[in-house]
C-alpha cells in the first residue's frame, strides 16, 4: 500500500539550473495528490512518470509565484491529455478567482471538473476520504499560508489464519474481525479479537511546511507526525535573513521536527544561494536526532 | 554588430523532455528582445547565460498558454534580480488586462516599469528605433495571432580613408558621408560619394511566424525578409491536422519561405508526436531551396 512522497522542486522564489520552485507529489496508494505547482512541475512530472489520470488533488500553500505559476500549464496540458474525472484545487479564495480567470482566458473547454475548495489560514480537516485525512494548519509566512498534514486512517489487524481456521469463523466475520471485533462461537462462547488477529500495520502521516519563519506552534500542529517536510532556505550564516523573509534555517527546520518528536525530517525549498545541498541536512542534524533527507528533483520517498 | 537569435524553446502546446514550447529572444546589438514566453522559458534564458538587465521588450505572438505561461514567472524573477529600466510587454488587449492582475496578485511591487502595448492582427510598424523596427502582420491561427518582422534599418556606408585623405576631407563632414552625402572641395569640385565609400553591409530582417496555418499571404507580408522562422508542427503523415488546428506542416513552412524569396529557414514548434526533428529539415528541402535549420532549445543563430 504505497505512501510516498514525489519531489518535483525544491528550490526556492525562482527556477535555477540546479532547482525547479516548489512542487511535490504524494501517491497514496496510487492517487496523486499535488501540493504546490511550481514553473516547471508539468514537465518534472512527466519526467518523473507519474501518470496525469491518477491526479485528483492539488492543495497550494500560499500565493506566491513559485508555489502557483506552474498550475495554469498543468491544467492545460491534462485538458490537452483529455483526462477525466474531477480534480479539485484547494487554495485560497483569491487563488479560485484567479484561475477561474485564467481558465476562462487559456483553457476554457477542460475534459475534466474542476472543483474549487477554499482554504483559510486554519487548522482544519480539509479532506476526509476512508483511509486518509488531510489538514491544513497556519504557517507563518509574509502572506497566509497553510501546512498539510496527510494522515493515514487506522489500518486493518491481520488475521491469523490458524485461529480462524481452529475456531471455524465464517467468511462473512472476517472483515469485521479486521476491523477490531471479537467472534461469538455458536455455543456463545466469546473469542477475543486479540487471539483472532495480530496488529495493523502503524498509520503512516506526512506534514508539509513551507513557507514559514520559524514557529514553535508549528511542533503543536506536528505532534504525531512521522515524516515532515519543512523548508530550509538558509544556513546559519544568513540566519538574520531567515524571519523577516518569513523563512527559517536548516536548524531551526531540524528544531520543529525535534519538538513534534517526528521519526524523519525533509529539507527544502533551499536559497539559490548555496550550491551544496548536503550542508542543509548537515546543520539541521545539529538541532534534530531523526534521519534528515535533503530533498532533490526526481527522488521519491517511500514514507514507511 | 550581433543581430542573432537565440531558442529557448522550440516544441508545441505543452512541455517534454525534449522540448521547451515557444519562445525566442532576438539579440540585436546586445539589446535583449523576447518573443513568446512559455513555460521554462526563464529558466532558458539563464541556462544560456542572457543577462536579465538587457531584456527591454516582449512580443507575445496570441494568448495561448504555450506561449504565454512563462511570463508571469519570469516578471517576478526579473523583479526578485532587481532589474531596473522599463520592459515594453506588446500583446493583445486581453493579454494586457490578465497580465496586470497577474501582477496585482503576485508580484505587485517591481524594481522596473512595465509599460503595455497593446497590439492588434494587423500590418504595422509596433516599434520603430535607430536601427531597427519591428512589424505585425497577421497569421491565420484559432485565436487572434501575429507574426514579427525585425528589420534593420540601413547601415552606414564604409569610408575609403584613402580617398579621405587624397581629398582632405573635414573629420566634421565624415558623418554625412558615411550617410551617403557627396564632398565639396574648397575649389568648388564635386567629389561624388560614390568615390568616397564602399558599400553598406546589408541591413538583415528576421520574421517570426508561430502559430499559423499556411496562408500565402504570409509569404508577400514576408517579401524580401531575410530568415523566417516559420513553424512546422507536422510532417506529411499529419498533414490533413494541420490546417484545422491552425498549424502547418514542414513542407507548408518551406513553400512560404520560397515564396518570399528568403535566404534562411528556421523551423520550430514540433508536435511532440515526433521524436526526430530532422525530418522536418528533410520535408521542408522540398519545398525550399535556402539553407535550413530545425531548430533545438540552446541554439543561437547569427543572421549574418
Amino acid at each position: 500500500m504505497t505512501f510516498s512522497v514525489n519531489i518535483l522542486g525544491c528550490g526556492s522564489a525562482t527556477p535555477t539550473a540546479r532547482h525547479l520552485p516548489s512542487s511535490q507529489v504524494i501517491n497514496f496508494r496510487e492517487q496523486l495528490m499535488m501540493i504546490d505547482c511550481g514553473e516547471g512541475a508539468q514537465r518534472q512530472y512527466r519526467m518523473m512518470r507519474l501518470k496525469f489520470s491518477r491526479l485528483n488533488h492539488i492543495f497550494i500553500s500560499h500565493l506566491h509565484g513559485d508555489h502557483f505559476f506552474g498550475l495554469p500549464g498543468l491544467l492545460s496540458t491534462l485538458a490537452l491529455h483529455e483526462v477525466g474525472g474531477t480534480i479539485v484545487i484547494h487554495t485560497f479564495q483569491q487563488g479560485v478567482e484567479y484561475l477561474r480567470r485564467t481558465m476562462d482566458l487559456f483553457c476554457s473547454d477542460t475534459s475534466f471538473n474542476i472543483e474549487y475548495d477554499v482554504i483559510t489560514p486554519e487548522h482544519r480537516v480539509i479532506l476526509d476520504t476512508k483511509a486518509l485525512t488531510v489538514e491544513t494548519f497556519p504557517l507563518k509566512h509574509r502572506v497566509p499560508t497553510v501546512g498539510f498534514i496527510f494522515r493515514e486512517k487506522p489500518k486493518p489487524r491481520h488475521i491469523r489464519p490458524d485461529m480462524i481456521a481452529f475456531h471455524q469463523v465464517p467468511v462473512a466475520q472476517i472483515n469485521a474481525i479486521r476491523e477490531g471485533a471479537d467472534f461469538m462461537r455458536p455455543d456463545g462462547r466469546i473469542i477475543p479479537n486479540a487471539l483472532l488477529t495480530t496488529d495493523a500495520n502503524p498509520s503512516l502521516s506526512y506534514a508539509y511546511c513551507s513557507d514559514t519563519a520559524f514557529d514553535p506552534k508549528i511542533a503543536e500542529f506536528l505532534r504525531g507526525v512521522d515524516t515532515i517536510y519543512h523548508e530550509a532556505t538558509y544556513l546559519l550564516d544568513n540566519a538574520h535573513k531567515a524571519a523577516p523573509r518569513g523563512h527559517s534555517t536548516a536548524a531551526e527546520a531540524g528544531q520543529i521536527a525535534q519538538a513534534a518528536g517526528a521519526r524523519r525530517l525533509i529539507l527544502g525549498h533551499y536559497s539559490q544561494a548555496y550550491t551544496d545541498d548536503s550542508l542543509f541536512a548537515r546543520e539541521a542534524a545539529t538541532t534534530f536526532n531523526g534521519e534528515i533527507i535533503a530533498a532533490t528533483e526526481g527522488l521519491t520517498i517511500d514514507l514507511l
